[in-house]
């Protein structure tokens, strides 16, 4: 009798559950269901502790019913999978794939029309998407609204920015959920380019930590063809429901079937490294969709850039003309400004000082004509992307540079004008064949054209990958600044090597990012893809580069070197002027050492918004190269070099904040040590406020 | 005394006339001043008859003061110009743009912005525009609305069709002016990409004519990088007002100064003929922009076209599919719908018969992928342009055609999708040069991507220039379907050989055009450039072609003859089937002989909306040709043949509507006659209702 009734309440729970998936380790248990009214609904828990409440899916179509209710379950599948891959760059040499997934088919019956959704179970986290087959009952469609529902369990702790449309170069917020809306007003700081869309909007990826102690983050994967996802939460039941990015007429994505939308992802755990560790975002991705990939080379560079961030150069060759039209205007009778950074004898100074110090590339920008007026007016042709300024020599700097073996590195400004990047994308990707530029760091300030359209609407996230793609047909690697996010796409087109879509360290030439900034954005921000976050500025008060620029970057000298590891990035820039670097000619040695690609990755401590310490490996030797950063409030780590080969012998070189070092007054107080460690060794290490280190362990061969 | 009274009101006239400028035969006058508040106004008459009563100018401008008063007057100057230029193509052989123009410089004190008004006065008319000078003042501006107005002196008698801002492709109207609004509603029949702004809204070229007799034509030349002007009538007042086509987000231009606006055009005459005799709108545009025009050929043309539209076969390859994917669909494995027009069998048979009866070129729809949902979808990806069906092949075909002496037309149909054919449009080019097609007629049915954008706003009208900048690049001329109506440009870009832009042939298969239809085109669509109107339907019960189908074309077979002439184009398409034309071969000789360029036109007769007799000498002969047009009332005409030359002989072929022949039961009854003629010789000829003649009058040498 006990039996029976334990067989009768395991078949209830399964009719009340409907499918089920566990996750490889057991850990991870998502469940799918339909309610009364035929609604799809899911839930998520971690180690049996419920991490998404029953959360209800589906979509508002313009002029057609809602793929919303109504549905029938037509259909299930179950399945197991696992491979390891190899990326062409990473943090890891080797990437371990392995989930359960379950596929339900579900059938709108009012109108016969059929949608699937396909769960992905994974050790740390979900992964959901929608497909819709070939159908005669649903072929094109437009969402009004994806109606995804991401319920939490409480007030968890977020780490956040303001949900919008076209920026995410906002400072985060650590806060109560319940307390975003307080906070939203004064989160909105400005951008050339933005569009809040409401008082509980935020962004993904979104990382959040409950009472109990799980850290949970909301994301995408494999964003292609589709708007954008934010968050928009209902601050009474800590239900987040997902917003697209609109187009120019308000309508959020135009599908056809047979498609599918991006994968929803869910990582959640009890311990915060593990979620820097996960892969599930480029686990999620298609595999690298090229054959050839011998081309794609990670980069460390310095550029003529910071010169410009800070005001003590200028993009622009003249000051003369109200407005430049590219048809008619002739430099040659314009009086130069006399501040214009991408001059040959600049660059010429560049080259040398990459060639001196072992870096790949030079960046330079503004060589190209137009930069007179190329921002904020949605002016159409703005750029060709092909013309230098008069004293910029684009064959004799490329040949200077080859000389003496090192690359200049390209720019494109797009200014959002993604038409006109589009009409001359072919003859500029041209060029750079011609010249021998294999990368390329393109931009899209100030808002898209065309008009109406959002830098995270759907066809503009069609330009994006547009780009990559051309790129790749000419073997250049792409860096795109404020293009949508990463979602893991670099996986498949590995060419893609650097994004911004997160503040980055111009910022802090305008005014500064929040101390804690780095110790989030791994967490958030890189989930999706490597971040061209420019660290390495020594000369933490802007004055030394700009007298009237009063900023003052929010980091200890040694944090700015603990950035190479902790941010990881296969596109690594030395940011600061060659005359700060000579000035710390020893703290510099760890940036012209640093690997910008890796055979294995160690979490050794995290926690968002207080500070990450990250062990790597390089690729291509034995040596081993340790980062932390840390907040406001410090950090003292207690390391164990236990990740070292026990048979190997190491010299350490700690490159850490002095005692009485912090941020705010005394950033420039660091300390260089040496000593040789093996894997037993222990290391007490203090981060100071806002401050971080670096340690280089090379194999004493 | 007297003389000191007489120069005092002289001077006291001009100081209340402000500026003036007459035509350089004096029959036309301009006068410009500007009122008490500084707003500036216009005035036009003809031989002392006001034809623009007091018009104000200027602008409304986004979060701007508006450029509409405050202006003071800071400089004039008048000039004349006058010289012959060759077209290469063209009704005449040799064009005299001569014109008085007057210079107004503006200044608004309040805001220290500087505008320029360009007053051209030709004999047949007023161009001007607006001119904004480089100034630190005005930069990059948009605009809400363009404020010029054109006030009319009474309640003409128009022709007209509903303002829009997708589509021109309407039944005209003939009313006065304050029954615009009452016949609005029934005027706005279904177009599948249409937007129409006002009850009063109308568009241009919008031919007039006053009760007194004055013809009067309002329109644009030279319309590039800015939006399309339609009219918005004030019906108490008959002012009309410019109201231009806004953008996705309600703007109606992007503008960097220095720029200008279009020209504005009136055209004015007592004499309907001299509105068609007028080159008022070319001579406002700007020469020539190609160095070498030697590949720019009219072109007489078949093809596999009116079958399909007729709806006797299809442009799709199979019925199976729901939906096209491009990147994944393989025809190979689609069932045939067995319905394809452009199969390879069929278009043999078409260059057959080109080659046969002497066209130039064989245009065939539907050679390429995609069409089975090509249309209405806002389709992204929906043509790349390059890839045939599996029956279509394109190089056997093309090399047939050419070892016969015959060119296919190219054909690329971009459903409005402006940013898919940039994107494949280098590669569409460069396959047309590779197989040795010159001409490609485009078009752009539905709505256009980007969301938002109108075919006549100011981006897709930046598009379609580009197409043809491109296209002449790659040797190519451009025929545009349902692209914005022309303003003149193809003097600029003689390879823009022909649009649409209006309501053509095509509709005699779709309920067909009001009988009057051609009598007016000439006045109105025709002023800008030529169009594709693709006449010479023979068999005007469409039920011959396809049972199915009751349409029936309103025209008489002798009027289909004529509107080689009457319909000037440097492109003509003889668009009926080629049995059909086999049996009535000795009709079918007239469209054989018809040139396509021609030494001079000589207008006759003309009454918009009653009749229209053209004679035209052929540019490389001394052969002659005469057409007719007219509407339902039917016209008799007394030709005199005298622009004949005076000591030579000709033989005439008289085409013309037999006596018992009407459009509505007996289109198909001519008669065909030659008789010797001269310069004296008189012809008494009568076209029947709906109906029209034609005329071949060869030298005897």
């Amino acid at each position: 009798m006990r039996k029976i009734i334990l067989l009768l309440s395991v078949l209830l729970s399964q009719i009340a559950m409907g499918q089920q998936q566990n996750s490889p380790d057991g850990n991870v248990m998502l469940s799918f269901s339909l309610k009364a009214d035929g609604t799809p609904t899911y839930k998520v828990s971690y180690k049996n502790k419920p991490v998404i409440n029953e959360s209800s899916l589906g979509f508002k179509l313009k002029k057609s019913e809602p793929l919303a209710n109504g549905f029938r379950l037509i259909g299930d599948q179950k399945s197991t999978f696992k491979e390891n891959w190899k990326p062409v760059w990473g943090e890891e040499a080797e990437i371990l794939n392995h989930y359960n997934e379950l596929l339900v088919s579900l059938k709108q019956d009012k109108t016969n029309r059929l949608m699937n959704i396909r769960f992905r179970v994974y050790n740390d986290g979900v992964g959901f998407r929608y497909e819709f087959p070939s159908q005669k009952e649903l072929t094109y469609f437009v969402v009004e609204e994806e109606l995804s529902q991401f319920a939490m369990t409480g007030d968890h702790t977020a780490w956040w920015i303001p949900g919008d449309y076209d920026t995410q170069e906002y400072d985060y917020n650590e806060s109560k959920l319940s307390e975003i809306r307080g906070l939203m007003k004064q989160s909105m700081t400005d951008n050339v380019s933005q569009f809040v869309f409401s008082p509980t909007g935020v962004q993904t990826s979104l990382m959040m930590k409950t009472n109990d102690g799980l850290y949970i983050n909301l994301h995408e994967a494999a964003l292609v063809d589709y708007s954008l996802m934010n968050l928009n939460l209902d601050d009474k039941t800590f239900v987040f429901q997902s917003h697209l990015t609109p187009d120019a007429k308000g309508d959020k994505g135009y599908l056809m079937a047979p498609c599918h939308s991006p994968w929803r992802t869910i990582m959640v755990s009890d311990d915060a490294r593990k979620i820097l560790a996960s892969r599930l975002i480029l686990n999620l991705n298609d595999p690298c969709a090229l054959e050839d990939t011998s081309w794609i080379k990670p980069v460390k560079y310095i550029g003529v850039w910071w010169e410009m961030i800070t005001g003590k150069s200028s993009w622009s060759y003249t000051n003369d003309l109200p407005t430049i039209d590219l048809n008619t205007v002739d430099y040659s009778k314009t009086k130069p400004n006399g501040t214009h950074g991408a001059n040959n004898a600049n660059v010429r100074k560049y080259i040398d000082y990459a060639a001196k110090h072992g870096f790949d590339q030079v960046l330079v920008e503004g060589w190209n004509v137009g930069w007179e007026d190329w921002f904020g007016n949605k002016k159409d042709y703005v750029f060709d992307f092909v013309t230098p300024y008069p004293d910029f020599d684009l064959k004799a700097l490329n040949d200077y540079a080859h000389s003496k073996g090192v690359k200049l590195m390209m720019h494109h400004e797009t200014s959002g004008s993604t038409r006109n990047y589009e009409r001359h994308m072919k003859a500029a990707y041209e060029l750079m064949n011609k010249y021998g530029y294999n990368s390329v760091k393109s931009g899209y300030v100030g808002d898209i054209l065309p008009v109406g359209e959002h830098h995270y609407s759907q066809a503009t996230i069609n330009h994006y990958l547009y780009a990559i793609k051309e790129a790749a047909k000419h073997k250049i690697m792409v860096n795109a600044h404020e293009a949508v996010r990463p979602t893991g796409l670099c996986r498949t087109y590995p060419n893609l090597i650097g994004n911004e879509s997160a503040r980055g360290t111009e910022y802090e030439a305008f005014g500064g990012n929040k101390p804690f900034h780095t110790t989030i954005l791994p967490f958030t921000r890189l989930q999706g893809g490597p971040m061209d976050y420019t660290p390495g500025i020594f000369e933490t008060e802007i004055k030394y580069v700009n007298p009237n620029n009063n900023s003052q970057v929010r980091s200890t000298l040694a944090k700015q070197l603990g950035l190479y590891v902790t941010m990881y990035s296969p596109l690594q820039m030395a940011a600061d002027l060659p005359e700060n670097y000579d000035k710390y000619a020893d703290a510099f040695q760890f940036i012209k050492d640093v690997p910008v690609d890796w055979q294995k990755s160690v979490y050794l401590e995290a926690e968002p918004g207080r500070y990450i310490t990250i062990a790597r490996k390089d690729k291509h030797s034995n040596d081993w190269y340790v980062g932390n950063t840390s907040y406001e409030g410090g950090h003292t780590s207690l390391l164990v070099l236990d990740f070292l080969d026990k048979d190997k012998k190491y010299e350490a070189t700690i490159y850490t904040d002095a005692k009485d070092a912090n941020w705010q007054n005394n950033p420039k107080a660091y300390t260089i040590s040496k000593q040789k460690v093996n894997a037993k060794t222990k290391l007490k290490l203090t981060a100071a406020s806002g401050g971080g280190y670096a340690i280089s362990i090379k194999e004493i061969k």
